[in-house]
């Protein structure tokens, strides 16, 4: 497929940076070359955070050739540049992993928001199984102006989480289980029909979707409230 | 269609004596025709307990006509005769209820459990939404031989009761929900997945199925464990 | 069944106030007698908002024999008690409705994120086929700080939505439509894949959840931001 | 698998001639060894056009042993023999990808319809959640005689094209996307519950067919017409 | 509800005079009072047609007591105001039913073309377990322009017509049938994957969507094709 | 997994010697080590025709370890031994693939037919799209006991053919295809919703199925019949 | 809806003749007056069976006003006529209902079976539950030349027939069960999939079908066989 | 991902003393560096038993890096260590595969049962197409406190088995099977839906589950049964 940047997409850096939200580059289902050529265009536009998710080692090497001292998080297959996350304002964005296998997913969520520009934190491996594993974290959840809570197999965590704060819960289903989870199935589900109100739902494996929704969530509140 | 019982069932009373455990009549997709000759039929076996579930206002009433001391719980649906459950024996089978529109279904379940001989209990209104609900029934959870719990939406519950007892945990999910909920089959894959081991599935809205479950399990030991 | 409180219900009117959000009473699957006999225990706190949602005319009647003077809202299928809502803080939530049908999902929305103390405001039959509609409104959705869109068939608006502003969209899928709308999932499942971020989806025809949300979202910042 | 061509499929090139449009070998499932066999029967018929379709490397390789004059795309993996395409005729097909994945079905189904003999226009990278970018080619989609429309993810934009134009929109959905995506479900969905009229929705990731019937569509009109 | 017209709907007569074809009403979903307040609302124009589809018999009573005149065709759940058609241009627009079941949406498909302005033939009970049936149509089918094809169950017939024609085929699958026809998902699915090309599929039962696509289709071709 | 025959399956020889069926051997899911053992133990018993199916090329080579003569079609995944089939009794086994992708699942029914003692035939590429091309093997077709038809996609052809003869036809969809076509699901569908009578259906590629299915109905009549 | 017969229905009786089978009439989906106007039709030829099938009362009544002698059995929905079946020829059809809720439907298959010519008998009450039940009846079984298997719920009934049996067995699923039976779906899927050999699977509560894929089965070799 | 264990996971190997059972690690979808630092923690505490679960070849060869004697079952993909199970208490686990395919799930089951301190006995290749086979085991059966059958494709066994014993059955449904076994759905709605009750059902493939739960249920009985 031909790399010249016009013949498959079109940037919009000057909205993104009107929005004020970072540029995020899909990498999945485009090649190494498309990548690259996006990497080369973003290079004269150092005012504009860009992110590059669910990439590939192949997409990171390309991203890399045209942007050496981008950021790297392998675990969470996403880039960032320029690489120093804006100064951290608005509330506190809250992700919690239910298990070590939700980590990659996590963090991508946790990236996301951090390169938006929010205060985050990330709690691992406390899944309902366990209540006592969540209960102990109750300061810190509370402290949070949203909690993303990514987790697989039952999707649990996010109603009993949501149970516990006053804040928004952004329910992240992940990949993790096998059989009956259906990818992800059944814990999409599960938090669709959280018992508590407050669950914000996206995608399986989503890390960047609730990110960005998190951080939109916990923004210094616009001018006009009250 | 024809009301002589040998054109549509094959009663079995001997065999269910034998096994120990009540003989069960499915009500459902039957005419209350056939449900009365059933009920003539086993008038004269009163050493055999016989349930019949799934009985809308007309099955019991065809019940009753032929048995009219049979003991009727309408809100489970449920016809028990003799009326009088057999003494309690084995463990205690703990049946627990996440939301009020749980209730029916959970009752189907403690009756069938309390008719087939074990010892029950009935805790309500404990969902995940309010954690201190749940724990605050710790101690009566702690004492069960195995508990029932009985959840739609989420269908959260049972994973955090697996995480709290030691004994198993039968999950029964319910058709309360709606949308995402499918039916219950949201609440289903999610007990399905459930991240605690220990937790047995049963079929959405089965409660007979699983108050039979349950006493089995809770049943006294057969000779030969060590 | 028996409608004495204590036997289908643990209502936890303090909890509520603490956290700063109206009980909700989800009334399908409840019996008229249940939900009259917990209207009559809210009549002691009228510091406490409380709302009957899912609410049939059957409903609506025990509600108001206990709550006279009850607010009911019979096309959202809603009543709140005390009839007064909060006087509004914190941001603008704005409610879309795309067509017509969607509009009783889309004021239950509303109606609970004004009596959980939210500035309202409501659109109708902008859908995505008649662009110029929504693009109508882009003054008001740009002073939002949530903007909820109700959506069935194709749920397209969500996405389209989240590309014209800054703030979080909660996507509310309604079961509108019919063939392989298959009672919602065509738009829920086209929310939860919304090309734009920033989309907070929940269950199907659930207004009452995405009103919740929006108000929490909205809500004026705790203490600790920067 | 044997490779003589009477074995395995019967070809019907002079049926095709009086159809008027091309023949179509469908690679996908066929061995190498078979495609080559098809190829080298279609060599002595240049006056019909036969495209290969779904044609990976080795496919594209066993055509090209045969008719190595073939013209090969192979980011749309296709292959059409004559190398040259008819001269254009009929009304103008335009071609819109979503997104930059979408552009291999995109460019298939553009292929295809000029192999078919209609002028075509490809446009790129107009998803709805940056509506500028579609509406600044309402120049061009109003020249159209039918658009086709490919898109993953929420397959919003067919509805949005065909709320623009006058002309019958082709949707073609992709399997673009990741988990409740569905492998192009939610597109599927999406487009056959569009809120504009006038769109025909073909199979995921079937750009062939969608060009076919775009052809079709545009093509001359047939005598009898008023 | 309200049914004052600026509440719950935004007509816009004038950009359907504009497009060339008729508003449509979809009614289900909406009370007989707002049918009745649209239903006034085009009194006033004359010039513009408008379609009052799935109307049902109170919807019908609604339209007719605000349009006495307005055509009603109670088979297929449609009314039409002005009564008359338009005269009938562009190509022939022949809708087929496979079996007598499937005659109510296959009526809508005709109905809405016909009032769209095209010239209309109907042919019933011509389903593939006796190809007699439809191949004694073939000369009809041949003066088409556009075949439109209900049909339910096993949705094969749309194949074996457009292996018949050279014209676009609108398949438009009926929910008719029952167990594993799931609705019409059955003979949806075999539509979108119709084994010869220029099937165009629309939604399960979408008689309205279907006769509006096939009237585009047979349009009086626009200027500018060669 | 440990190769000795005892510690994994149990065959019944003398069962399969009585019932007149050969012993078939589901070599997937099975290590080459175990299909070797199994090989060897049917080596003492040439009196019994055995047949190993969905046969990878590592289970061929264990099969033709030990049983060198073995009769093998890589293309149906199939061996056979010993490689003789016995002498031809019973009704006509005709065997129809749709398509070339439909070969493979075509010669496993055709095969195990065979190998089950019946007369066979093949036909292929005869799909609904080009009707004259079934319509040309009328004659074959009518002289059948029983016609299997193997088809993906749309699965229209049993329908097709169910109505052209009287004898049963057996449904066998195959999961060739893409998109909707659902690994078969589209196919499967359609045949169970086949809209003409006396059609029987399997699994989805299950040719041992079809075939052995087809052998029985064509069996000689066993005695007893008017 | 039109009730002369030429305007949704064309009837074949001279080929219903030729091939030997019974026309059938589809009820569901017809009105009354339709309905009416076949019976009519039909009475000229009492050399003909025609069967009404998923026959409402008001189906019935409105047969037979025509025909007042038809034969009706109101549990299977179904009548037919001339009133006498034909005299048995071919095999023996057992048909088997798991349970007494699958009664309507195997009695449909039944009656099916005996007025397309063949000798019946009818099984009731042997699920898998009790195997006694159904290992008693192994002489009958034994002496079919088909079986037909009528189970909802498990659907586990054809597996075990089809070990016992060397004849085929036709499997039809019911919608009898609830919950994740999801309305003759479980039982249809352990059909597809039933480890034994020699399954014919018909689509749910198909009576009809089962019935006459039985009679083709069982009917008297046509020449040509060895 | 980092390797230091406090970044992904979080031990409790006290509790899991306290309740009894042993930890259980699930590896898949954990780095071989995470699974060996989990390893390495458990080392020092002896006295309880671990056991690594879905551990793939890399998996293992970390687990027995860091544990050397640890006992490993490459079949089941699982490891234990300390390598000696605990003398067997409570009662007696019999595990039953149906097929020899389903043997690697069911030794999963049987060694996590043994790990959980229970004597186990395991039974191979008894599907209900050959009923003599599971027939033959009935005095093991009936000796059992508890009979886990783990089964694909139609999952009819559970059923049968529950028929035939007064214990409860778990059933455990597999991955094997093809087509419309949909990967294990096909055999876990069959479960769901045994028409024999006692059946408790969990998740495909989950053979830790599946014996973790047996083992609770033959646990010794706790304190207070009668």
């Amino acid at each position: 497929m031909p790399d010249d940047l016009a013949s498959f997409a079109e940037l919009d850096l000057d909205r993104t940076a009107r929005r004020g939200y970072p540029e995020a580059v899909y990498c999945e289902g485009k090649t190494p070359g498309q990548v690259a050529a996006i990497a080369a265009a973003v290079r004269d536009r150092p005012d504009v955070v860009t992110l590059f998710t669910r990439a590939g080692p192949e997409h990171a090497t390309a991203v890399l050739g045209e942007l050496p001292d981008a950021w790297h998080d392998a675990d969470a297959a996403l880039l960032a540049w320029p690489p120093q996350p804006p100064p951290p304002t608005g509330g506190l964005v809250v992700v919690v992993a239910a298990g070590t296998s939700d980590l990659p997913v996590a963090r991508e969520a946790m990236q996301t928001a951090r390169y938006l520009g929010r205060p985050t934190e990330l709690v691992v491996d406390v899944g309902v199984a366990g209540l006592h594993r969540i209960l102990a974290q109750l300061g810190l959840l509370r402290r949070a102006r949203v909690v993303v809570v990514a987790a697989g197999m039952d999707g649990a965590l996010p109603s009993v989480v949501a149970g516990l704060v006053a804040v928004p819960v952004v329910a992240l289903p992940t990949s993790v289980g096998y059989g009956a989870a259906f990818d992800g199935l059944a814990a999409l589900l599960a938090m669709l029909n959280a018992c508590a109100p407050g669950v914000a739902v996206v995608n399986i494996d989503n890390g960047y979707g609730a990110g960005h929704l998190a951080a939109q969530i916990a923004a210094p509140p616009p001018a006009g409230d009250v």
